[in-house]
């Protein structure tokens, strides 16, 4: 089946919604749907989608697969809950890491998060839960970029010839897949989804996985996860489209109260871009560029070498994994 | 013994240069000495003392390991042709290769340069010259970061407790060690070096295999080399102290053609420094950025990503490796 997209120009945000809604109905009738936020704008818009075809048909998780940013899952259960929509946190850091272990190749690894959550974490819970269908926030941009080969999105399955009621138990609701970002946020706005969740930059399906080249350790997430604090809080107000950390592998050299100190380097990412079919490094100012090198290599520990991004996409991609 | 630096503010050239040049005189008395030129400012300086007080009796060398920047060999044999000075150009890349072969750490690299260098290839030609002295263009900041243990420099030896004498059969003179690189510049034109040697940016020891993370290899330095070339031709006319081109070990995704590229990633490095004690990065405007990035992953087969460098030294240092 070919998806056709829907641009932002021809969207019509309260049409669509109410379209999408019968659609979940429909395919749904009368059983039960679980749908997986991850807390970006796409799993935060199709779950209210969901929310409003199915009431409490929809059981909605939220996996903390340890790959999350600081203070993450807390604050999405929390911002649902004033939504009136209840979220479980499921706890599957160890599935995970163990699924991730001696893993450094990028396709690796976002097979390697893939089977664990589609297979492992969603098996399971869609079972005990006695639904028949996953409801999924995947957009027309995922589909693109796996489809062309450049990365496999975790959540594309059925466009790679993946059968996954065969699979997995389970059959994939995507209401979304017509939408690239820019029209996502205006379908958000419309479903009242408050603005700190559709404002927010995107984030990749692989979470923190995708910000750490080579293999992903919970003590190499957990550096990752401070340097991204720092880049959100310093570049929050940027107007970005979005902005990133990544923790290198290589190791460089560096020097601490005058003695040598081999250390790490994070590469800072501030990207401009409509739709992340194509970026460009946002010009940030040097006294921007200064302070969050300063704060990165005081703030996290091992760091001694602090890069900027400075590649359009194409060449680059957003994400380095 | 402990060596005294000599302030640029304190430095007569002049007269610096009367004394070194009697110094050489009576050390090497009426044998012979060798010189290691490597094409920076430092050995084109301890060079032409050397030359002013043995004239005939310093032979001169140039060692093409392989590791040097585009046409540079060439360049320095003519440069020195015309100051009347006769450069031997000795090729010993196959000896350098194979002693980087298989090394990845910093200081493991670093030091088979060093073993390259003063045993393998200065051992053979000192002694087949007849002379017993080695003259080298070490300067301050070299002891110092060596020293202090955060880089190996090649040419810090004695400083280290090395009798290289007995390990290699020469002494070493090294005029220049009281003095670091802005005094050098000093010396250097009262000394009539041409502009274009003076005014270069400085080029570490190790040469290109200090900018190349993990392993050393000809394709390897060949990357860098092409990099290095156009980080030198945008940056000429910057006013920075050192500018440079860094190829890491780390790949990231890519996307050419609509197809994935997992590919390389160069580093670009601009220093703002008086003496690389202490640097920052060079405030370049974007559309240099841009035109940096945009010729590497144009020119420079397999690169889809460049970053630069926003760290200060410390803790970041000059050089990576």
């Amino acid at each position: 089946m070919e998806i056709k997209e829907i641009a932002l120009e021809e969207l019509d945000a309260e049409k669509f919604i109410a379209e999408k809604t019968e659609e979940i109905s429909l395919i749904v009738g009368d059983g039960l749907a679980v749908s997986a936020l991850s807390g970006g704008v796409d799993s935060a818009a199709a779950t209210i989608l969901g929310h409003k075809a199915l009431g409490d048909r929809l059981k909605t998780y939220f996996i903390d697969n340890g790959l999350m940013r600081e203070g993450e899952p807390e604050n999405i259960v929390s911002v649902f809950k004033d939504l009136g929509v209840t979220v479980e946190l499921v706890d599957a850091k160890k599935t995970f890491f163990d699924a991730l272990k001696g893993r450094a190749d990028p396709e690796d690894k976002r097979e390697a998060i893939t089977r664990a959550f589609y297979r492992d974490v969603f098996g399971a819970l869609v079972r005990e839960a006695g639904a028949r269908y996953l409801l999924q926030g995947t957009n027309y941009t995922d589909i693109e970029e796996t489809v062309a080969g450049i990365k496999r999105q975790h959540n594309i399955l059925e466009q790679l010839g993946i059968d996954t009621e065969e699979m997995y138990g389970y059959k994939i609701i995507e209401p979304l897949i017509q939408l690239r970002k820019s029209a996502i946020r205006e379908v958000s706005k419309e479903l009242w989804l408050p603005d700190k969740i559709y404002n927010r930059p995107p984030f990749p399906g692989p979470a923190l996985a995708a910000r750490v080249i080579g293999e992903v350790t919970p003590k190499r997430v957990g550096i990752v996860r401070k340097a991204t604090t720092i880049v959100e809080e310093e570049l929050s107000s940027s107007g970005a489209f979005q902005y990133l950390a990544i923790l290198h592998e290589d190791k460089v050299t560096g020097v601490r109260e005058g003695k040598r100190d081999y250390g790490l380097q994070i590469e800072v990412r501030c990207w401009e871009s409509k739709d992340a079919k194509t970026g460009s490094p946002t010009e940030l100012p040097y006294e921007v560029l200064d302070r969050l090198a300063e704060r990165i290599t005081t703030e996290v520990p091992g760091v001694v070498s602090v890069t900027y991004s400075i590649t359009k996409k194409p060449p680059s991609t957003i994400e380095a994994v």
